[in-house]
Parts: C-alpha cells; sequence; structure tokens
C-alpha cells in the first residue's frame, strides 16, 4: 500500500486542538500560513474568501473569488496543432474587501511581530463564522482587544460581512481602523511563472481588471471593473456602520485600485469601537459595469437594513439544514474528537463549495484558491455529485444543470475534433475547452459517459422523470453518438475504442481503456434505454428530443450494438482487468525503491518516463469497480484491488477515498481505514504539501464517500438502495443520513446494533445486507450485525 | 498509392524552360516570388541568402542565413511538465547584404511594377552563379539595361559577391544606386505567430540582434551584432569596388540597421556603370562583436584584393569537383531535359547546403528558411550523410564530427531522462534538445539509433577505421546504454522498448515501434562488435575508450543479450510488420474518402484523431526494409510495402524517396517512378504548396538515393558493396557514381548494355545482381542485363 510511504498526521494540536464542531487557532503561526489560510477559508459556493488575517497581510495568497467570474488568454502552444484548445482561463482573485488594519497610537498590528497574550481564532462549523479574538500588547505596553467576526452569508449569496471590535483595555490611545477594499492585481506567488507544477493557476502578464466605475456616498464605496481579456463585469461594493461612543472622524478615499475608509478615534479605557463592514459582489459576463454597481448599491441597501446580527444567525439555520442530511457521526477508540473534526472539516467544506453555486460549477478547490485555474473537471460530477445527490438533491439538479448549459459547446467541440455528437470540456469555465495538455487533457474522454453517469445517477437516487425527459435524454444522445463515432469495430468483431486517456493521468492516449470502455458502455446503453422509456412513457417529450437532436432512425440500434460489442480487457490468466490494452505489458515502476522527495512523480519525471511504466496516479480500474460494482465479481473486485493497489502512487488526491471505498468492500479493513485516514487529514494534516493551494474538495466529497458508501456499504446501483455496512472493528459507532426519493433515511450502526429509521414519506424498500426490507417512516428497524 | 492524389507537376515551362544545368526564369512573376526566391537560393553550406531579387523588394521572406547562428528563447510550455525542453533555438535571419537599389531619373526600380522587354535571371549550376540581365523601360521612356551577378562562395565560406552593372541604353539620365547593408529584425511572415502550422520558425517579439560596433572606412561598412539571449555574436561588413568612367559622387551613411552606399552618376549612353559588392560573415559562440568586426574586415581585404573574376572561376573548379563525384546523368523517354534538370537542382541543393558546413550541421531546409527554426534533425544523419559518403566522405565526416560534439549534451538529456547513456536531441541547433511537442519529438529516441547506423555506415562505406576508434565507437556505447536501459525483459522474456516514436509522427508514444527496436537492436549489436573489434585490433584505443566511458565488465553482454532477445512484431497471419505493437488494431483511415484539401492531415486534424488511425505521415517499416534490408525476406518487403502504402499520406517530404527505392526493390516499377517524380518535385514543382518555406533538403538528397539505391539498386550491407540495377523501363540510360574505400565507382546502365568502371586505387569488389565481380582501376566491365 504506496500511499503509506507518506505521512499522514492529523494536524498540530498544538495549533489546531481536537473539538468536535470548531478548527480552533490557539496562536498565530506564520509558519501555518499559507495552510491556515486555506483552512479558514469561508465561502458559500458563490463567493469565496481566504483566511488571511483580516490586516491583509502578511499572506501567502489573500484570496477573494466569484465562482465563474474569470479572465481569458489565448494558450500559445509551444508547438501548435490543429484544434488544440485555445483560450485559457483563470479565475480572477477579485478586489478584497476583507481588509481591516489596526494602528494603536500609529503602531500597525501585525501579526507576526505582534505581542498577543490572548489570541484565538475559531471556525465554528455549525454558527458558519470565522470569528478572531485577541489582545495586544502594544511596543508602548498598552493592552488593546481586538474582535472580529466574518461570515460569507449562506442566506444572501452577494454578501460578506465582516465586525471589527476594538477597546483599549488599559491605557486610552488613539485608534486608527483603515478598513480597504484592495484590488491586488497580483497572483504571481501561486501561479505558473517558471515552476513545473501544473497545478497551479496561470500567471496573468496583463492588467486583467480594468476599473470603469467608482462612485462614493458616505462610507459606502462602489468600484465597477471589466475584465481585459473576457469582457467580464465586476461589481464590489463595501459599506460600513461605525458605533463608537468616544469621539471619532472617519474619511474616506477611493481609487482605481483602492478605496479606504480611515476611522481615527480617540479611544477611551473599556470602550469599544465597532465597525460592520457589509461587502457585496456581483458579475455578469457581459453587462455594463455600471449596472453591476447599481446592483451591488441595493445589495447593500439590503444588507446593511437587515443587519448584520441577522445574517449570523441565518448562517446558523442555513447549517443547521445542512448538517440535518450531511453530518457523518463517528465514534472511534482512538482520537475520536479529532477524527469527528476532520470529518465535518471535510464535509464543512461541501457546504462552502456548493450552497449557493446555482448558475456555476465546483471547481476542483473550491473557491479556495485560484489552483487549477479555478476549472470545473469531472470531479464535480463523479465526486462531488452523489453527496449532493443524497444529501441536497436540489444542489445536485443546479450542477447538473449547469453543464448541461454546455452542451452546445460540446457539440462545437466534438465538430472540431471531427466526431459527431458532443465532447464536454475536460477542464472549462465558460464551456469551451482549456486544456493545454490534450494528452492528460482533452483525451480524457471519459468525461462524456462521467456526465451521462452523474445524470442519469441523480435522477435514480431522486426519481425526478422529469430531469431525465428535460435534460439527461439530450446528453445521453449526443454522448451516446460520440461514442458510437469515436469507437470502431475491430477484426474480432468487437466495439473498441483508442487514442484515450483514462482517469489515471500516469497513463496516457491509450488503446481500449477499461474504465473508459466500460463507462461508454453504461452510456451507450443508458441512452439507449432512455430514449425508448421515453417514447413509451412520454412521447411529446420523446417527439421534442427527436427533433432537438435529430435523431435519426436506427441510431439507438447502433448504440446498443455498440455497447452489446463493447470490448473489456480481461487477463484471465491474472483474472484482473488490465487498466488498458497495453498496461500489463509495461514494466513495473520500482515504487518500493522510489524515494519519497520524488513524489509526486508528475514533478520528478518526465511524462515519457511516467506513461511507460506500470504506475498509476489513481486508480482507474478500483474507481470503475466502485462506479460498476455489478460488472464485476466479488473475485474480480478483490484480485483487481490487490494488483492496482501497489501500483498506486496516491498521487492524486482523488485516489485514496475510492482506494478505501472499494478496500472496505473487499474486506481489507486495514487498508480501507489507512485510505480513509489519508483523505480526511488530505488537508488538514497537509498530506501532500500544498494545502496553502487550497481544499481538495473531492477528497472532501470523498471523506463522505468513503463513510457512506465504503463504512456504511451505500450503494444505488440499477437504481434502488442497497446497505452492506461494514463498521471498522476499532470504531464503536457511525451514523450517516441518506436522501433517497425524497425519503430521509437515517442510520445508526455500532457493534451490537444497527438502527435504519426513515424519516417521513412512503414506505422505502431497501436492500440491508442482501436481504430486502421495507422501511416505514417512524419505525426503526434494529438489527444485529452478523459475526 | 495515396501520393497520386496530390498534384506532381513540374515547374511551369513558361517560367522556368528545360535546361540540363540552368535553372532560368523567363519573366519576373510576383505569384511565384516565395517559391522563386527559394529556387533561386545559394548557399555554401556555411552562408546562405534567398533569391530575393536585387532591390531587395518586393520579398515573400528576404533571408540571409549563417549557418547555426542561431538566437534562444525560453520555451513556454501551455502545460509545464517535468524536464520538457526549455531552451527554443532560432536560426537569426542575418542582415542582408545583398540589397542593390536602382533609381532612374529617380525612379525606382521595382519588379512588379516594371516594364521589362528584356528578363532573364539564370541560375548557372555548373558556374556556382546567379545571374539577372534585364533591360527596364523607365517611365519616362528611357531603357537601361540591368546586369547583376551574385554567388555564396565556395572557396571562401565567409565571402558572399555581387556585380551590379547599370548602362544607360538610349538616353543619358541620372542613375542612382544604393548599396544596403540592412537588418530587417522581422521574421513575422513566415513564423508561428497565430498559425497551427508546426513546421514553421518561431517568431520572436524581442529585438534579436543588439548593434555593438559600427565601422566606416571609405566604401567599406562593418557592423558588430549581439544575440540578445544566446549571446553568439555576430560580424557582418561589405565592401564596394566602383568602376565608372561617367561622372558619380558616393556617400556612406552608416547606421546600426542600416549601412548604405549611395552612387550618384551621370550616366552617359553606353557607358556601363560596374559596382562589385563584397559582403561577408563571421561569428561565434560569444567572441566579442569588435573581433567578429576585425576578422570581418581581414576577409575584405582578402576579397577585395583576389577580385571578383576569381571568385567566379574558382565556383566553377569546386562545382567540377562536386559534378564530377555527384552528377547522375538520366536519360529518359519523355521529358528527359526536364527530368535531368530537375535531378541537378536537387543535387545541386545538396552542394549548397553541405559544401562549407564543417562545425555545423545541416538543418532541414539548408539554409533557404527559417522554417524548422534551421534545426538539425535525423535528416542529416539518415537522408543527407549517405550522399555525402558516397561522394565526398570528407562532409560526411565533418557532419559525424559536428554530430559527435553534442554527446556531452547528450549524457546530460538522458540523465534529465532519467536514463543511463546518452540521448542525442530530436531536433537542436546548439546541442540541446528544442522540441517543444515531445510525442513527435523527444520520444523519437530512434535518433539515438540513427546517429550510430549513420556513424557505422559512413565508417564501412570509407573504411576509416580511425574515425570507429575515436568518434563512433564511444557513441556506439552511449547510445546502447541508453537501449539497454530503456527497454526491458517482458514476461515472454522477450526485450521490449515502450512509450517511444517511430519516424511516422501521425502514430506516437506506441510500444514497440518495429523500426525503432529493429535499429536499437542494430545499435546494440554494433555497440558490443565493435568494443570487441578494438579490444583485439587497437588495444590503445580500447584502453583509452574504457576509461573515457568508464565501461563496466559485463556491458557488453547486457547488451547482447538484450539485442538477442529484441522483441520484433510481426504478423504471422498477414506476414507483415506492424508498425508498432498496437498498429493493425487501429481502425484504417479512409484516405479515399478523404478530400484532397484535408492534406497534409496534421494541419487539418487533431492530433488525437490522427492517432487513433492506421495513417502514415512517412512510412517506419518502408524505411527499415531500406536500411536494414537484410533483416526481412523479399516476401515481406512486398508485403509490407504493400500494405502500408496504403496508409501512407506522403505528408511527409521524407516518405516520396523512400518508398520509391523500396517500390523498386520490390519490383513495383510504376509506383517506384510515381514517388521519384513527387520527390523529384517535390520544390521545383512546389508539390507540397510550401517551397517558399525552403528547399526539403532530405527529399533532394531522396532524390539521389531513388537514384542510385533504388533504380541504380547500391546497396552496402554488411560493408560490402553491391548493386542490383532496376533501370526503368522507359528510360534509356542512367549514370552515375558512386565512392567507396576510395575509389571511385562509376556506373552506366542502359538496356542493352551496363557498364562499371573502377577509376583509380586497388582492385574491389562488389557484388553485381548477386555476383561477385572483382573490378580492376581502368578496366570497364560490360555486361548485358537480364531480361
Amino acid at each position: 500500500m504506496p500511499v503509506r510511504r507518506r505521512e499522514v498526521s492529523p494536524p498540530p494540536p498544538h495549533l489546531f486542538p481536537p473539538d468536535e464542531w470548531r478548527i480552533v487557532e490557539q496562536r498565530y503561526s506564520r509558519a501555518q500560513g499559507g495552510t491556515a489560510e486555506t483552512l479558514f477559508s469561508l465561502g458559500n459556493g458563490y463567493l469565496g474568501l481566504r483566511g488571511s488575517p483580516d490586516e491583509g497581510r502578511p499572506a501567502l495568497l489573500a484570496g477573494t473569488f466569484v465562482n465563474g467570474f474569470h479572465e481569458t488568454w489565448p494558450i500559445l502552444h509551444a508547438e501548435p496543432a490543429y484544434a488544440l484548445a485555445d483560450t485559457g482561463q483563470t479565475i480572477i482573485n477579485v478586489p478584497d474587501a476583507s481588509v481591516l488594519r489596526l494602528y494603536f497610537d500609529d503602531e500597525p498590528l501585525y501579526l507576526p511581530t505582534a505581542r498577543t497574550p490572548e489570541y484565538l481564532r475559531v471556525l465554528d462549523m455549525r454558527a458558519g463564522v470565522l470569528t478572531r479574538d485577541l489582545v495586544w500588547s502594544s511596543g508602548s505596553g498598552k493592552h488593546v482587544r481586538v474582535r472580529s467576526t466574518r461570515l460569507v452569508s449562506l442566506e444572501e449569496r452577494h454578501v460578506m460581512a465582516f465586525r471589527f471590535e476594538v477597546t483599549a483595555l488599559d491605557h486610552p490611545a488613539s485608534v486608527v481602523v483603515s478598513s480597504q477594499v484592495l484590488n491586488r492585481q497580483d497572483s504571481a506567488r501561486t501561479g505558473n511563472g517558471t515552476g513545473n507544477d501544473p497545478r497551479l493557476a496561470k500567471v496573468l502578464a496583463h492588467r486583467v481588471l480594468a476599473c470603469q466605475d467608482r462612485e462614493q456616498d458616505g462610507l459606502r464605496m462602489l468600484l465597477g471593473y471589466r475584465a481585459s481579456n473576457s469582457g467580464m463585469t465586476l461589481g464590489v461594493g463595501v459599506d460600513h456602520v461605525i458605533d463608537c461612543e468616544s469621539p471619532y472622524r472617519s474619511s474616506v478615499t477611493l481609487d482605481d485600485d483602492l478605496g479606504e475608509l480611515v476611522l481615527t478615534v480617540d479611544a477611551e479605557v473599556g470602550v469599544p469601537i465597532t465597525i460592520t463592514k457589509y461587502a457585496t459582489y456581483h458579475t455578469s459576463r457581459s453587462t455594463p459595469t455600471g449596472e453591476m454597481v447599481a446592483r451591488c448599491a441595493r445589495t447593500l441597501d439590503r444588507a446593511v437594513s437587515s443587519r448584520f446580527d441577522r445574517l449570523v444567525s441565518k448562517q446558523r439555520e442555513h447549517l443547521d439544514r445542512f448538517w440535518d442530511r450531511a453530518d457523518v457521526r463517528v465514534d472511534t477508540e482512538r482520537t475520536p474528537v479529532q477524527k469527528q473534526q476532520a470529518v465535518r472539516w471535510n464535509l464543512y467544506q461541501l457546504a462552502q463549495a456548493t450552497w449557493c453555486a446555482h448558475g456555476a460549477g465546483v471547481p476542483a478547490k473550491g473557491l479556495t484558491s485560484q489552483a487549477y485555474d479555478g476549472h470545473y473537471f469531472w470531479d464535480s460530477e463523479i465526486y462531488v455529485l452523489p453527496f449532493l445527490a443524497y444529501t441536497q438533491p436540489r444542489l445536485a439538479r443546479n450542477l447538473l444543470r449547469f453543464r448541461y448549459s454546455m452542451l452546445e459547446g460540446a457539440r462545437e467541440r466534438a465538430w472540431q475534433l471531427s466526431q459527431r455528437g458532443a465532447l464536454f470540456p475536460w477542464r472549462t469555465i465558460n464551456g469551451q475547452e482549456a486544456s493545454a495538455n490534450y494528452q492528460a487533457g482533452t483525451a480524457q474522454f471519459h468525461i462524456n459517459a462521467d456526465i451521462a453517469f452523474a445524470m442519469r445517477r441523480y435522477t435514480e437516487i431522486r426519481g425526478d422523470d422529469r430531469f431525465t425527459a428535460e435534460i439527461t435524454a439530450e446528453v445521453l444522445v449526443e454522448t451516446a453518438r460520440f461514442w458510437e463515432d469515436l469507437g470502431f469495430y475491430g477484426s474480432d468483431g468487437r466495439f473498441h475504442i483508442h487514442g484515450v486517456t483514462g482517469p489515471d493521468e500516469y497513463t496516457t492516449v491509450v488503446n481500449d481503456n477499461t474504465y473508459t470502455n466500460l463507462m461508454a458502455r453504461e452510456n451507450l446503453r443508458s441512452a439507449a434505454s432512455t430514449v425508448r422509456w421515453l417514447q413509451a412513457e412520454r412521447p411529446d417529450d420523446h417527439a421534442a428530443l427527436v427533433h432537438t437532436v435529430h435523431l435519426e432512425e436506427g441510431e439507438l440500434e447502433t448504440w446498443e450494438a455498440a455497447a452489446a460489442a463493447m470490448y473489456v480487457p480481461y487477463d484471465a490468466q491474472r483474472g484482473i482487468h488490465p487498466q488498458d490494452d497495453a498496461f500489463l505489458d509495461h514494466e513495473v515502476w520500482d515504487l518500493e525503491g522510489t524515494p519519497p522527495d520524488k513524489f509526486p512523480l508528475l514533478l520528478h519525471f518526465h511524462p515519457l518516463v511516467i506513461y511507460r511504466f506500470q504506475v498509476i496516479k489513481q486508480a482507474d480500474i478500483v474507481l470503475a469497480m466502485f462506479l460498476l460494482g455489478e460488472e464485476f465479481s466479488p473475485e474480480q473486485k478483490r484480485r483487481n484491488f490487490e494488483y492496482y493497489d501497489l501500483l498506486t502512487t496516491g498521487d492524486s488526491s482523488l485516489s485514496a477515498s475510492v482506494q478505501s471505498i472499494v478496500a472496505a468492500e473487499v474486506g481489507m479493513q486495514e487498508e480501507a481505514l489507512e485510505y480513509f485516514r489519508h483523505a480526511l487529514f488530505m488537508d488538514l494534516g497537509n498530506v501532500s504539501g500544498n494545502t496553502t493551494d487550497g481544499v481538495h474538495i473531492a477528497s472532501a466529497a470523498g471523506v463522505w464517500a468513503a463513510l457512506v458508501f465504503g463504512f456504511g456499504g451505500v450503494r444505488d446501483h440499477e437504481g434502488s438502495l442497497s446497505l452492506t455496512p461494514r463498521l471498522p472493528a476499532e470504531w464503536r459507532s457511525l451514523d450517516f443520513s441518506v436522501r433517497f426519493h425524497d425519503r430521509q433515511l437515517r442510520v445508526h450502526l455500532s457493534h451490537d446494533e444497527e438502527q435504519y429509521l426513515l424519516d417521513e414519506g412512503e414506505p422505502l424498500e431497501v436492500t440491508i445486507r442482501g436481504e430486502p426490507r421495507l422501511l416505514s417512516p417512524g419505525q426503526k428497524v434494529a438489527l444485529v450485525p452478523p459475526g
């Protein structure tokens, strides 16, 4: 199990002590700076704000992001070729409205050098706010208490709010607070200037945001910007409410890149100075900035009038709804609080990445950094979607609707690649393919099947026939067409798909990638069966579909034929599925002999070296065994897992959770726990060493998946719900909840008893350990687990 | 035979009439401008000058090149990865010393609009000069004769010379001649700004040449430049001799980018004005420009004193030597003169690309354009080298010595790619890998075997044991090490080489490419046998080698073992060699159904589309059958040829000549002639539509190869010379000459008689149609050909 070679540690307890609902930073540590910025990020799926200090410095990467708000740039290929992706897209680090700088007798508060006898920063995952409470002993020996609270509203997706409270504790003093909205225009520190880490964001050399509007009204500042190349527009607004019983004066200055309110107070001992700051962001593809600014003004009117406290209490209401469905409670023999904390932190990231994301996707890092350029990948459909479908199906539907909005572009892209149907972009913000590296990018045609799979899975989990009729069917048709056209019948009469890259990016452009072929077969089958179902059950929708996609006579049959003839590589001698047709012929990489500092391999070996070997970034076959479990026998699963596990580096953060799930299924409990731990502490323990570059959202979703699908044993193959729980021996209990066909099923697992409770609605038939059980609402079913 | 789909026409006879020794342009045609610039290029292997008009305009690409004088630039990969090539190299278009502008009564001579009742431009391939003779009827109705002669000296490689003669024919007039040295600093027109043609040169955005020295002395101008990034230095000098019996005055101005001599003459009728201009170029990797300028001054002193006429007569002497060994005479039933002319034009290009190239390589386009960035590829070793080895072995040795100078860099590159031994760059000027596209570039590891092969072949053709001991042995050892380390023993016990690209760039990064495996086997065998031979025959050299390369005990045996176990794909059922292990499994591209305007495929299809199919840019297997003919049975050759010929687009200019050779060998005479015609008119007939972008040097060498190896049937397998002539039925005769072991063999083939004559030296045993024959000097052997 190669990942063991990588140290997996929980976060340092002296910095972040175990706490079930909170992440607590007990003292400021500059060394942890970049990591803490990520860990204390706030977001609502539309806005994201990294956890840099209130002062805005020091910051490794101070970042504020609006989902989908991006700049474009021409991709200059070192060597051009036909139809390579030509337009790069990078999420923009928008002006930072969080900055609140404090000067005490003209001495600035600067954490790395400040003496802070008290310091506590707390992310409260139930309250949805980040607070900081510190006492600063200034150079002159005076003490001052500084309390701040910040939130990114889950109720008003365009709103962030900040409360900043300063109290001189022992001596009167001159207090100055500079509240800023600051357009940094610098993303160089995490970008790809000269480095060779392809995961980081593109550094843009030009000035991205051009200021078009500036308005000031009292303590309110409004700015309008236009992104130079993409033409997208942005409005930013901040407003302030000052509550101060000491004498003060304020002044506001507004510049293209800096709006500043300076508050000067003759602070009296024990009299708090409170500044409440509301910030808002509005973006558009092309609406003039003046209109964006006007929207900001209206949002600020509403935010200021509804008050900070209401925004705080609404956070709790939304999170109560979130946790009611999403919470997973673990009780383990060792370090139970730490594990529970980590589980919740991961789930909380999912809330922050998705709650208000309608009309947009879920970037690989959520809204916690610019890494991966803020692009949407298959992570959304294969990793995040199941969590949403089982906890907040409305959000799942929004995500898929957004993907559907890219279908027209996907048709165009397929045409560019000389194929029929549609090809969704491997990575994108605006729907255009943005993968500059076609081998490990565009060639991952499996994205098509992943999307088709996710749409069908969503409808099966929710029972949303209307969605099928309106959206899924059209996507299935166009993706099936793509596969049927891409593949061909070989001389063996089987249907082959050549020249593709599977999810494992350590082998690219191969023939008959097993994952791809299996998923394409599923895609082809689903397309045919869905169209037939529409024809039988919803003839009007069927007629509309036929018209929309110009469905031709006999097309369904070609899909069914291709699916029936689909070649699936299998090595009968070893009883395993080759990752692709040539994979097992390759030399095996000597993982044991590879020094730890040579990982991830992609940063230390030329692609041609990596591609030549049996070595894996994330195991395709293992993922296929999870998604399409019914296609594999239990013996195949075990053999496949054992074979590929030894080749897997875990260099992909998408790897560990799936390894855990399948390890649990094949009864390799130790491995399942080890991989789970790997995913659980991916960011909190900085397992990959790059937490600074943002939250690994797919891994966070994978934590939920490992708990519910792995240890909880939940499956939904063929549209019915089944559970085969496998509570680890060293765990005392596991509680989770899944929503299926609009009914909430709550599960409690312990070694003595398993409880299944349907909250509401019609009775539901589920299969528990192979036995069908009819669950009726309100009637708890208790079972004694075997053995 | 897919290339037939492409129209192959000789050059338009109204522009370029047939002429055995000359290319004659009968009238100026702007439409032919770019093509003519290439066709009338002059060069000596060190300097190259495109055939733009004396006036320097209009020009699609006015170009002057010094072999190896290049700028570097950081390769910005759209997505970075470890150890990708990071330094681009592009040959520099140096200041143009050819410009001689004429103003007649202040009216400039500008060919597109000038009325020229007489016009003749002639490239004389025996004389080695380009002349232009025209009568211009100026706007005022006066007539003037303008005669010019230019040459790039084959005697003095740093020298070009121009003679420009103006005579007022019917009226006195004011004549102004502006003789310039002009630094254009623009290469934009043929470069890769936004296009998707990977074959063109990189457009550099920065100012490449910084002027460091300017000196003027009388009619002499000297300039020194430094290339901004590479730091290479350049000296350019021009000097003038004016011969004019009419009253004249001259003035010289010298600027960073323009040196100009303006000659103003009150021209009298019938009194010629003659300007002789000498130009020189010196370059260095780093010597200060002042020193370069001083070298230019010395060269100019010598050139001016030795006089223009001597340079002209020396041209003829050198070319007499060239043609004595290189000329091939063809006499065919149809259009014999046109064919002879085209044959000579191709051979002449080889002279111009190689004659003074010592210390440098042969760029893909010679010195006739910036396309392919002026890089050296395997073309040198596999296409150009045989011609040189058989006609001017001294030049062959120089070329290989230059390659050897890159060995240290090749060791470094192998290390970057985690391999032992050495890996020569796929494309380079300065020895560093410059292929920005690793799939169709770096992955062509066969370059290693090609170089090893060429070195051994050269020594076998020449019998140069010293070269073997000093150079070949070391290269063989390092390349053999590379192969032994790159490949591995599969579970079948065979030695496999995965993840490579063969010569056919329409399939990349494959497993067990047959060409590569065969050539690697040859490389491994040669390395072992050469070291053993050294040990036995030249123990001192052996000891030195062991020391230099740290040869270890048992290394030879590992090479021999790998060679013995080398896996060579073979499809027993079809009786053909698959291009690679998976090639025959691919879908077959529908070449018949591909419209002509979709060729070359690389400009019209995404790489992923092309790679997925059985479709070929140039046929690997066919090339292997030529280079390693003894590894294939006659039946295999025929079957392989027939199979791959149908899949071959001929999108590579390297393809046709090899197809022709092998077609001739397998008895497909019609195809052999058709492919020969394709290569013959590649540039003169603008077959690929890009003659503008320079001469296809490898194809020019291929013309010689098709004649000598194809129709002449010359082979040198295993170091002995054999001939199996196959004179096409419609040809009357074919005469050629080859040099072997320092003896000149002259061959005359006709359908009635074949004559073999050894010019000089010791008797030589050759094999003619399978029969050994001892040829004695001066004794012509005449045979009656069979059938």
